[in-house]
């Protein structure tokens, strides 16, 4: 890198600006705020950065780009672009730094896609207990006989009317004390923090307060606006995790901190800028499109508007005055600034366990200037205080009923027990039951496939992609704009290839059944055999879109370790079965619960007793937020889980093989095992 | 004011830029960094603030300046520049707003000089407890077995070994704590605030921690730099405080944010960095000045300078891990950034009382990160955290001798009483006792005038300028270099005027002794009588320098009110008579104190039962930094000394009269009590 700027604009967005000469396009790419797929986070292994480097000269930008701007051809390429492509001057963009003004085409298949984020709140049972109480309070005016000051003053009636003692008051809150006190003739309404400080007055009375409970995922960041007088969320606002330029997974991140000087403090900025972007979205959302925003100091105030059947609450980003937020361990050290390489390293211990009270205004985040956010603990590993979130919103620890609880996302953490005693677990599913790693891997976004039918005789395939209704054989194929195979489609896939004999039980393409197929054939670049599910007349990306031995291989592997690590619990718990499986994330609200069962991605349960809990993780939040007792309990969660960890257990590998069968294997094929094994380890 | 920007160059200091036209020269002072003396806060009444607008091209500076491109002469400068004066360009920088570029030359009478600000520590005894602790651990690296986080960790280390339970730590100090714990092979140095939160972690064994307690007067900020485990007085460091410039006394402050958009912020954040400089100042003196400061992360160290004899701590700002901080109830707001207007107004309630722990982050003091600096509370009206500072220095309620404390700085804070009951006032002593509101009054800066003999036969003078040993009577006019006459000298002043009689009984000029007397003369410009302490020849200023009949009222109000005071509080306790009469501040270390009894400036006592007591408000804080204790004391005490307000008192007027006599008027000279009252009010 040097001082030199040179002058980049990305296609088709448009945008441009200088970076240093001797960046790579990635990195060129974030400098300018282009969302370019980067799933392994630069560690040059998933190909999915390519750009094409265009040559000519842009009369419209006043500069000329050229292949030859950019730095030399490298082998490592060849793997992903192939002679032709390579011709017409495709490149990954984590490999070809800049050297001289370029213009560079994103292919759509490189854009970092806005995902369908669905996380709607659930309705569970919360004890209304905030940590944010509302007092109003009246007092008398300062006199020669009492001229004791304002905030000894509110004090005294706190004490006398509510029987608060002790509070503090935080000295941002202290700065609009006098004159709140005196605009509002000596009434006001004081917002009291844990019975412990002063963290808002108001003129007045008061009687409303919001705050918002916070889920970060690796993936995507959800919010619940609740009201804290009323328990109602307001609102639920969602975001893809900024974070996902950095790698798609958390160990690309980690590696993204420990390879760029100032990497974690761009990483944690993303988030937080991620967050207070939620946060202003949420608040936008109280005001009636038609109106401007009311002028500040102006109290709160409902607004009905007639001609939308609607009431506004018109609130300000203030008006939020308290946070809860969970995360995974990695997640969370990154959002809180905190060195992610130990935790990133066996043994894995965290910086800390324990929840925290931090001033959002500490962190950069902009709400009410003297609240706090309740970050809650974390358990161990990369079990953090989103399974803690999980755990107090389901509760298992206050039943006889052994329950076993799953989080999948990209990293499948597990929790098992009842109110005697709890074991949790994390384990490496991978990011491929998200869809990621997989050729035409993708989110839940437009043109993913999401469901699938192949025809056990004619090998034919139809399916559906987000946002159509129509399946394929009900449209023209220029109408279904098919992108990838996103992760509630990935089971569906499997088991179709399974049941209709594309691929045997070992996960191998059967070549004998398929020969001659249209659908199959050996990819000329990398020799491995593929299936196309989707023509390139079908997709928006004028390709094929195809399913790879590899890509059989990933989803075996993930439902082989979650398999595993579930069947592993429930041995060290000493049980043969379990009486519930909930499965939270958004896998387990659109996974098919048959096909789960039988695929063998848990253990044996009555199928009636497999339950979605959806965003558990989110729902733990919110009743943190909601009830301060939670928050108590999450600290007694974070400490009193046993965890195990899964991968020194002496049988974990043999159970991880048998379990990576199609639909799983029993101990009623151990013949099997090595041809598994030896397919999957030397392909 | 507009956008429009004008050019202007100060001299003799050079100082030039741009700024709005259409600002007053004062304003554009502030703007360029020029300090310009403006006692009344620019309510146009002290004119002080006199400068010179320069006629001329000046090549050097590329501009063309003109009295005409000031605005135009206001009446109300005939108070202060004659027409001689005025002909030459002179303007009060208050009044004279900017309309094209100009070139100023700011007279020495008018640039705010240096004090020579004398504020050692004294020996007080102390009770070793501070609120930082250190404590070293050594804690077992994690394993699979225990993977334990690191805060947990240490915590656990923390409660085994100290018994120390329920830590927290601040953000800033977690996101150290990992790579501290790895490079220090798993033991470090934990500092813990108040046995409550870690809010420092260094590798390996550490012995050592630094505070500083701060007083910050109306005129002269003083920091003693701590060693905290020794409670050695490392250094005591001292500076004006900056906001000077914005007026003198604390009313011309309040009146500086009431009437400034902005006002406040300006003011708080011109003492913070003040505060910041003073800090700055104190750390590199650790270091010798023959050595580069040492690099980022290496541990303090004490070095030797065997060519100097001495040792130096090489410490830097992240050492000093505590301050504590006291002032006067209008400075406490203002540097908090507490609207300080109800303060100013009766019944004067302050915003808070209660001392408050604050992050200094959160005001922007640089120290360690997560420190936190222990603000003193505030007793009543204008007797602030200072005055509980005094109190908890000295302790009259420990004992049951009856003490009268008297802190004369700016405003006189009186406290008397013992164990049994303690009240305390506040009176006007007006600026006069420290030599400001005077034609010729100044700060105690070289070139002052600090003592003076006056011939009762000749009526000629001999004094003593600060900065020069010689009397004048000994020294060439030229060598004494006189500018002004500053608090020490000013009662010596009164004492010599009454003695020698060039003044009466009632204060004013005995017209008939100094008939045809050299120094003795009507003012031309004002009317005024006034008598010639020093001629021209001896001035830097090129002018003579004059005590005026208004000055003696000046005085004569100051001691009046302080005795007044004083009396009533004494009859308030029901007392005849104090035992002890102890004088804070810089007046009570210089003052004669058989002069001070003559001339009446506090009740009845023994001589010798007179006692400077230095500057017990930094005594105070250096109690209370070093030891917690006297943190609760101080709460105690601002909620429990009662305040009494003098000037509500029936006889508050007929004592304050009486007492402005010269020596002091007793009950025995009522007669002369309309005369005084006349004189004093009909000038």
């Amino acid at each position: 890198m040097s001082d030199e700027k040179v002058m980049v604009i990305f296609q088709p967005s448009g945008r441009r600006g200088e970076v240093p000469k001797g960046v790579n396009i990635i990195e060129a790419s974030r400098l300018l705020g282009v969302d370019i797929e980067a799933l392994c986070g630069e560690k040059k292994v998933c190909g999915k950065c390519l750009v094409r480097v265009e040559d000519g000269h842009f009369e419209k930008y006043g500069i000329t780009s050229s292949m030859s701007h950019v730095s030399p051809w490298m082998v490592e390429e060849e793997k992903f672009i192939n002679a032709e492509r390579k011709d017409k001057g495709f490149r990954l963009g984590c490999m070809a730094t800049i050297e001289d003004d370029i213009l560079v085409f994103v292919p759509e298949e490189s854009r970092a896609g806005k995902q369908v984020v669905s996380k709607a709140a659930r309705d569970i049972h919360i004890e209304h207990n905030p940590a944010i109480k509302l007092y109003t309070v009246q007092v008398d005016k300062p006199t020669f006989e009492d001229p004791t000051g304002d905030f000894e003053r509110i004090c005294m009636a706190l004490e006398q009317n509510y029987a608060l003692t002790d509070l503090t008051i935080d000295i941002q809150t202290l700065r609009v004390l006098p004159d709140a006190l005196r605009n509002g003739n000596w009434e006001c309404t004081v917002s009291v923090w844990n019975d412990k400080e002063i963290i808002r007055v108001r003129s007045g009375k008061v009687e409303r307060a919001y705050g918002m409970a916070i889920d970060v995922g690796t993936t995507t960041v959800a919010g619940y606006f609740c009201d804290l007088t009323t328990m109602e969320v307001v609102d639920t606002v969602s975001m893809m995790n900024p974070q996902c330029k950095y790698g798609e997974d958390v160990m690309a991140r980690i590696t993204f901190h420990m390879t760029t000087p100032g990497g974690l403090k761009r990483m944690s900025d993303d988030i937080i800028e991620g967050l207070n972007d939620l946060i202003e979205k949420a608040i936008k959302q109280t005001f009636p499109p038609t109106k401007k925003k009311k002028k500040k100091g102006e109290e709160p105030e409902i607004i009905e508007v007639p001609e939308e059947g609607k009431t506004y609450l018109r609130l300000e980003k203030e008006d939020i005055e308290d946070i809860t937020i969970g995360f995974n361990t990695a997640m969370h050290h990154i959002l809180l600034g905190l060195n992610p390489e130990y935790v990133g390293l066996a043994p894995f211990p965290p910086v800390i366990h324990h929840s925290m009270d931090i001033r959002a205004r500490d962190l950069g985040v902009k709400i009410n200037p003297s609240s706090y956010m309740f970050v809650l603990p974390n358990e161990a590993g990369f079990v953090g205080a989103d399974n803690v979130g999980v755990l107090i919103a389901e509760a298992p620890y206050k039943g006889e009923e052994n329950q076993l609880i799953i989080d999948i996302g990209t990293n499948g953490e597990l929790v098992l027990g009842n109110r005697h005693k709890l074991i949790s677990s994390s384990c490496a599913t991978g990011p491929a039951l998200e869809g990621a790693q997989l050729a035409y891997g993708m989110r839940a976004a437009p043109g993913a496939i999401e469901r699938i039918n192949i025809d056990p005789d004619t090998k034919e395939v139809d399916y559906k992609v987000i946002g159509r209704d129509a399946w394929r054989k009900f449209s023209e194929p220029k109408d279904m704009k098919a992108k990838g195979i996103c992760g509630s489609g990935i089971l569906d896939v499997l088991a179709e290839l399974y049941s209709s004999g594309v691929v045997t039980k070992t996960g191998r393409f059967n070549k004998k059944a398929l020969k001659d197929h249209a659908r199959f054939r050996k990819n000329p670049d990398t020799s491995q055999p593929e299936f196309v599910l989707a023509w390139a007349d079908e997709s928006s990306i004028d390709q094929d879109i195809v399913i790879t031995q590899k890509d059989v291989r990933q989803i075996q592997l993930a439902k082989g370790a979650l398999y595993a690590g579930c069947k592993l619990m429930v041995k060290r718990m000493g049980l043969e079965k379990v009486d519930t499986v909930k499965i939270a994330g958004a896998f387990g609200t659109h996974v098919d619960r048959e096909k789960a069962l039988t695929m063998g991605l848990f253990p044996d349960c009555e199928i009636e007793m497999i339950k979605g809990i959806g965003n558990a993780a989110g729902d733990g939040c919110r009743a943190a937020l909601l009830n301060v007792k939670k928050r108590v309990e999450a600290d007694w969660c974070s400490r009193n889980v046993e965890y195990v960890e899964l991968t020194v257990e002496p049988t974990f590998e043999k159970d991880f093989m048998e379990a990576m069968q199609l639909p799983h294997m029993t101990d009623k094929f151990p013949h099997l095992e090595g041809i598994v094994r030896d397919e999957i380890l030397n392909q």
